[in-house]
């Protein structure tokens, strides 16, 4: 379980309904430059958390470097990451880098990654519903965060939350990354939609499971059935729908 | 008021909690290639109900172009969009083509704009909050998108639901350029945070009043007390907190 920075939130006054000024909390957000090898690759606009673990996770899930091995280095400056590589002289396809909520082109890239068949009982599924709802601290206080978890069972191995449903995704994938945990026993969770790019960035990522309390789209879907991934949607307190991989759901609740 | 799609949605198949399987409803979403003067800019993944609105919009938002003067063809081909200029010479920056959930640079370009003191009386919050809650027919019928709306006291000059939470708004901007319409008269709502990027936009495009159903960051306060923007977030039913610009709310309802 990785801390958590509470100074990510910010007291702040706002005007109610009544007229009345209250104190009110809200997450804060802080621009972090991503320069890989010298060449200055996005600004991602995060809660700020976990900078190193965000900038792996976008670099493997943006498909720049393939894994750690890559890296010869990487510093972090207050509100910026400099990651040098091996292989300096790799050209930077800068149409690829374009990522988050629906602006990707890491849909180009297609695998032949065929994710292995791991069960989910439905009672833990609700059991991770009612841990992971009790985690999100900073959107219980603020809001305006997305929350991704990675779980084994029932334990917990990562819970980030971000002002960005990208960089909660990519954070989480970096934390699994530098822990060097393993990804074919894990479930995925997040509180956002799954759009392509995320059951996408999932898959890559090896990761068979993913649960998400919103909703889907269609090519989410798709991209699931590609993967063989169980996907399951509108996971909310007893609710939740299978939208592929029901053959890896065990129905043990009533 | 501007045509929806509906063919936006697809029937699927999924498996509810009691194991039976149900036929519901999900959206779509499309890769939607925009290339600028044929260098090829972002690919966008969208519902794709106003490729052309939409490729304006990202494109004066991205600050790509000023205007739709500077504009010569436009061309939408299915899942691609080909826009060229009369001054093609002009350098594009790659690092500025990252925008969408915090990946964006746009915050870069720190603008003088000064926002028109408009009022907003708290019944006329309440009537649209009331109206633009029946409008979103994609949300209601299959989850997965955002909304956004542009309007005038309670007129509804646009009402836009994508699977991207800045399509949505760079789509409404977009239908306002196409459309010649007034920006220091409207209101712009959406259903998405308000993250620094979005505040950014709404701004960018002199738009003086945000309203949102969800949450707001430090930052993105910070940018409309800039602007001089009044900034009205959590507006769901009789609830809503005024972050900005209190000034120019009336508090006229009990």
């Amino acid at each position: 379980m990785q801390p958590k920075m509470t100074s990510a939130i910010h007291s702040v006054t706002a005007v109610d309904e009544y007229g009345q000024t209250r104190t009110v909390q809200v997450a804060g957000e802080m621009p972090l430059k991503l320069f890989l090898d010298e060449c200055e690759i996005v600004t991602l606009m995060t809660l700020g958390s976990y900078p190193e673990a965000l900038a792996i996770g976008y670099l493997i899930n943006q498909h720049l470097i393939k894994d750690l091995h890559e890296i010869r280095s990487l510093q972090v400056n207050w509100n910026m990451v400099e990651v040098s590589t091996f292989n300096k002289d790799k050209k930077i396809n800068h149409n690829t880098i374009t990522s988050g909520c629906g602006r990707g082109a890491v849909l180009d890239t297609i695998s032949d990654i065929l994710l292995p068949n791991l069960t989910i009982k439905q009672s833990l599924i609700y059991t991770l519903l009612q841990t992971l709802t009790q985690q999100d601290e900073i959107h219980r206080q603020a809001g305006g965060v997305h929350a991704c978890a990675l779980c084994h069972q029932t334990e917990i191995f990562a819970f980030v939350e971000d002002v960005g449903r990208h960089n909660a995704v990519d954070t989480v994938t970096g934390l699994m990354w530098l822990h060097n945990w393993a990804s074919d026993d894990k479930i995925f969770y997040t509180t956002g939609r799954l759009t392509s790019e995320i059951v996408m960035k999932v898959a890559h990522n090896g990761i068979p499971i993913l649960l998400s309390r919103s909703g889907v789209t269609h090519k989410g879907i798709q991209i699931a059935q590609t993967f063989g991934m169980t996907l399951i949607a509108h996971a909310k307190k007893q609710h939740f729908l299978v939208f592929n991989g029901e053959k890896n759901v065990i129905f043990d609740a009533k």
